[in-house]
């Protein structure tokens, strides 16, 4: 059981129809981390610069997710401003200022080498090979994360991480325009085919699907009254997903079924706060109550 | 064991992406009444002009649709013009002649006025009372669907019908316009307080949501790989669930589950091929074929 991030940590500064906040923390290895951390001990890879909150390693420190492939930089930690419309699924970038994430390095400790899940959380895809490069062995799962800058200004490198990767996370917009269907179902398939073996749509407030070779499997997002910041919803969602399957051990179809509730789910909790303050509360069994919970709603 | 429907019979001219249809067969109640026919024998109120296809007639007569209360007058029949576009959600109103619909007075035969389910399919909220009037009892259950023409044009009298329904249908857009809120959960709880029982959310591709007083319930929608025709997909919900319900007689929490996937899954095959089409060739043995393989599709 070990699961590796390789993701950014980061500044946000959002701002939602009813609030604005200036630069709280965020990043798709913060917040995946985070997630993950209730089901296994993530381990994460990334960078920040020395402005990056002591207070915020001691939150992810106490979470017992592994920091020592943490660099920390002279320099400014990535910032990222965004806009959210009344249309929580829909947000506009505002601004993006690399800093030190611009020229990251990912260094994986020699603890971190044998992965048996290693997740690529929106990194430049040509950081993917470096990253394999340091491995001592391939891992049991490789997953990739991605947004669509990349698929803008890097298609090529994409396309061959994809080729290596064993699960693919993507939102509808992004499956689409990688699949090249307007149909979601067809255009998911069709990435099947590229690398992959597990497709997973992340649809937002819709929910969920999961495309495989072998079977489909959707679900509904928890209905959430009360969407306060969807920022890292859906890197909540794959470490929820990742930490599951780590711990689960076992990864069939029940097991792949299990953690895309529990993606779900947590990512349910992290949009009730700005930023990754939800966590700050969160337990495990109020994570497991939802779960049941959510049985419930869907059962019939 | 009885249900009515009060709908419009159309003719609908349809453009999507790929393809153009002129004057094929539509209407809330032809397609309501097709998707109920497969769990009972419903019985419609409606109008049509002489140009109404006779092989139409026929088929609803041989689905033992009960049409003795469907009038037929000098004139042409309602006539809808739309065009999609590649998010079959999203839909254009060209064109609307309603013709003989214009001075519609439904009349029920006497056969009609013990209905246990009462469903009033996307018609003038005026019209509500006269068909109220002519029942010898309440019916148990009383079911209304409208559309945004209705919300924009009689908002008094569509509240109004509201207040003295048990179900009323809604897509997402109309939840969170008449529940005053642009979050879908707390739109269709505020639903409840102004009379309904029941508000079923239908949010196409993405599936349907139920809010009762002591229940949520949520479903997605059977992924299809090939939308051809989305028109109609609501009224068939619409007449799948009331249709299952009807036929299940007992209207409690499951059975109203149940209802909302068997809804879902007669809306999957509608779409499939153009206006009612699917109907000619669809077998009860499919719809519970695919209520089956949903199940498998959903569990975790």
């Amino acid at each position: 059981m070990s699961l590796v991030i390789v993701g950014s940590l980061a500044f946000d500064t959002i701002e939602t129809p009813r609030e604005r906040r200036e630069r709280i923390v965020g990043g798709s290895g913060t917040y995946c981390a985070l997630a993950a951390s209730f089901f296994t001990k993530p381990k994460v890879v990334g960078v920040v610069g020395r402005d990056f909150p002591r207070r915020t390693i001691d939150l992810l420190k106490s979470r017992k997710i592994d920091l020592s492939g943490l660099q920390i930089k002279p320099g400014k930690t990535f910032h990222w401003e965004g806009r959210y419309g009344s249309d929580p699924n829909q947000r506009t970038t505002i601004k993006t200022d690399l800093n030190v994430f611009q020229d990251f390095k990912p260094e994986l400790p020699p603890s971190y080498r044998d992965a048996d899940i290693l997740f690529l959380a929106n990194i430049d895809p040509d950081l993917a090979g470096p990253v394999f490069g340091q491995l001592r062995k391939r891992p049991a799962l490789v997953a990739l994360d991605t947004i669509r800058f990349w698929i803008d200004t890097k298609p090529e490198a994409l396309f061959r991480t994809l080729a290596g990767v064993d699960i693919f996370f993507a939102n509808d917009e992004e499956v689409k325009l990688l699949g090249e269907d307007i149909n979601l179902i067809k255009a998911g398939r069709r990435l099947l085919r590229l690398g992959p073996r597990i497709i997973i749509v992340k649809k937002g407030e819709h929910g969920a699907l999961v495309f495989t070779k072998d079977f489909v499997f959707g679900t509904l997002a928890h209905p959430c009254e009360d969407v306060v910041d969807p920022t890292g919803a859906g890197d909540c969602f794959a470490g929820g997903f990742l930490g599951s399957l780590d711990r689960a051990g076992r990864r069939g179809p029940a097991e792949i079924r299990k953690a895309t509730v529990f993606g779900s789910v947590i990512a349910s909790f992290a949009i009730e706060d700005f930023g990754i303050d939800r966590f700050k509360t969160l337990t495990r069994r109020e994570i497991d109550k939802r779960y049941r919970d959510f049985k419930r709603l869907v059962a019939f």
